[in-house]
């Protein structure tokens, strides 16, 4: 039951991804119709420097007016591949005013601006679809919203980095700086000129807006993660994790309260044990840990980046907006019912590891479990060592139990103050435990 | 918006994982509805032991005739948990006959029958849905069908059965052989009284089939896939594994041919690399790899049974087949358009590992490497060992590259005919690499 007029697609920028999409559109066109149940026509593609050969693409379809484009009310589905909120936003929201179903592939703005986009697709009866906004091709957006629809989601553990992820496998497997696995992933062109949307948790952030929001069916704003780069962790980190039988990942968290009254959401470097499935997670790849009452925990692994990958998230969603066009119905939309509030930092519980520099003498170590216990925070374990260059000063490691963020606050401030602790080293979280 | 007027839900079966389902119905029946759009109401449970008294379920709506339930007419999804072919069957497609969609978890049938049942259920307009058929509660069917519906998948790799997973592990990580291991396996419940079904890859077969036929978009059935227990698998082989770097699995693996015009499905023990994602997969848990064109490598992981992770995926697709009810539409229902053909188990191209028990006298090697070029199989590595008994036989180890199944066969054939060829003692075939 094919039918033969096509649906109309706009294409809205056309680097590495939007390429990729208009070549599988014409490569694949047979089998996409035959899954969509009618013919795909690209009916514009919206580009910045329109003089630029782009290799299978007519150029009679290339224009530098997108909001035209978008305005055209011919368009049955808009493909948003140019990131960043500007003129991206605009372009979506004049998109769903004139008819057309949106797929996208913008973290930034989806966690900047989820809801009123939502809202508008809600108003015009359209579809915003979005699954290669979140660890590239790897399905997930899909499976948390409808897999995990009858289940009750109360941990998401991911990296959705692939950056970050090639940089710390780098210093964990070579024993490489930070500076230096940088420069490697720069020159392999897994990060770019300006890494700081990456190393510095932004990117994550955005996607741990998107997560959390999905699979807590409430509201997370991007203002409401936690956020802490990877910059600071040093091979000496990697070192303590070692003993520990750990690693660290940069890691997106989104956590439901024990009492299941609120929800948390943070990215930072943590320190997790190599048994953990997350643990083997190499190069750039991204993995995400997904903890459910009911399902227990799933993982979902694959890239996490790069035009392909990107491209097959985006037709996937394209293939669903369109066959809901032709049912006349539109998919599940902005589920955020709960309207859980999303806490702050400080009452995230978490276990720490904790690296000081202290005087060599008596009487250290009880000065300092002193503080832990006065924090209310419990000790698990901790290692005392002479360093060997004897200049008075010994390593002190200390392992807690699971304590808040704002009690292991109190308790370093007090350390700091100590006249036998001389620094505070480092400070890393432990997870998946 | 919501509607107040309840959707009605008939179960049939009520064991371990009808009683969970019906167990979250009650439980989270506030977000259940919040999800949907409409409150759920579980209107009839269908049983064999009506007597038995089964917690949180109203008695009065416990029936023994299953029939009667399906034929009402206002039941609005039919759950079928019952599992094998008859009753099952019938009750499915009287349940589409009489107006309901239908959501199952029944492998054996969907293997045996999909297309018919798909047949029913797209010419009565409604839905037909089985993703805790597969894996458990592993979101694998809709992210094949959906999230990967733009892409073009060439290869699905999984284990899919978690007895069979739990005994090679336990032979792997212990050394036992397959009998302790399997009684292991028996004391702590994940394998039944009779493992037949698992242990020879019946169970495995049937999700092979399935899998299949979504990834390609064709027709596989249970017939077409090449099966092979793993009974015979012995801690020997668990030690060659070990020396080459791998470990043994069951694997499920469906494969498009390289000319892309035909496909292959088979279940049987494999040994892959401890560097792949699958090797290190312990106890009962499932994980199926799927390697696509645009999306690259991706991994599904989690619980591939028990009650509240199949459970799990039910209400998934319960709550997707309450929602197009309400928008009055169905999901995307069977895709078999490429009508691909699936080749007989002799074209299959793979790697392999064979232990020979040969005499330990000069010639013997050239012997042998003669009957592999005979064959037109290509040798990747040989290695003979002299047996400390020196009961004047050696062991010979060979790793091909890779051929097909039906020149391996003609090369076993030829080896045992081989005076100095005392014993074929394993073939297995080497994946993931």
């Amino acid at each position: 039951m094919m039918r033969t007029r096509p649906l109309k697609v706009a294409l809205l920028g056309c680097g590495v991804v939007g390429s990729e999409v208009a070549r599988i559109m014409t490569t694949h066109a047979e089998d996409l119709a035959a899954r969509i149940g009618a013919p795909l026509e690209l009916a514009g593609v919206a580009v910045r420097r329109p003089a630029k050969v782009r290799a299978g693409i007519d150029p009679a379809l290339v224009t530098t007016d997108a909001t035209a484009l978008v305005k055209r009310g011919d368009i049955d589905v808009v493909v948003e591949v140019i990131g960043g909120i500007e003129p991206a936003r605009s372009l979506i929201t004049t998109a769903l005013e004139h008819g057309a179903s949106v797929v996208s592939a913008n973290k930034a703005l989806l966690a900047q601006d989820g809801a009123a986009l939502h809202a508008a697709a809600g108003e015009h009866g359209r579809d915003l679809y979005y699954e290669a906004a979140v660890a590239g091709a790897i399905p997930l957006i899909r499976p948390l919203r409808e897999s995990l629809a009858g289940d009750k989601v109360d941990r998401v553990l991911g990296i959705v980095n692939g950056t970050t992820n090639f940089i710390l496998d780098k210093m964990d497997s070579t024993g490489a700086g930070y500076q230096e696995a940088l420069d490697e992933a720069t020159a392999l062109g897994y990060a770019e000129a300006d890494p700081t949307a990456d190393v510095e948790g932004f990117d994550a952030a955005a996607k741990a807006a998107i997560l959390a929001g999905i699979a807590f069916h409430t509201r997370v704003r991007l203002d409401d993660v936690y956020r802490e780069g990877m910059t600071e962790v040093t091979a000496a980190d990697f070192a303590s994790a070692k003993e520990m039988g750990c690693t660290i990942k940069l890691l997106a968290i989104c956590e439901r309260a024990a009492d299941g009254e609120s929800v948390t959401a943070r990215v930072h470097p943590a320190m997790i044990p190599l048994s953990h499935p997350l643990a083997s997670v190499r190069g750039a790849y991204n993995a995400v840990f997904v903890e459910s009452e009911a399902a227990g925990q799933l993982m979902f692994y694959g890239p996490g980046a790069g035009g392909a990958p990107t491209a097959s998230a985006v037709l996937g969603d394209l293939v669903a907006v369109c066959r809901n066009r032709l049912n006349g119905t539109t998919g599940p939309g902005e589920s955020a019912y709960t309207r859980l509030p999303v806490s702050p930092m400080g009452e995230v519980v978490t276990r720490y590891h904790i690296s000081l520099d202290v005087a060599d003498k008596p009487g250290v170590l009880a000065q300092v479990a002193t503080v832990f216990a006065e924090h209310g925070v419990s000790i698990d374990t901790v290692r005392q060592q002479s360093r060997p260059d004897g200049d008075g000063e010994a390593s002190l490691v200390v392992v807690t139990h699971r304590a808040s963020d704002a009690a292991l606050t109190g308790v370093v401030e007090a350390l700091r103050s100590l006249d036998t602790v001389r620094g505070v080293a480092s400070i890393m979280r432990v997870e998946g435990e």
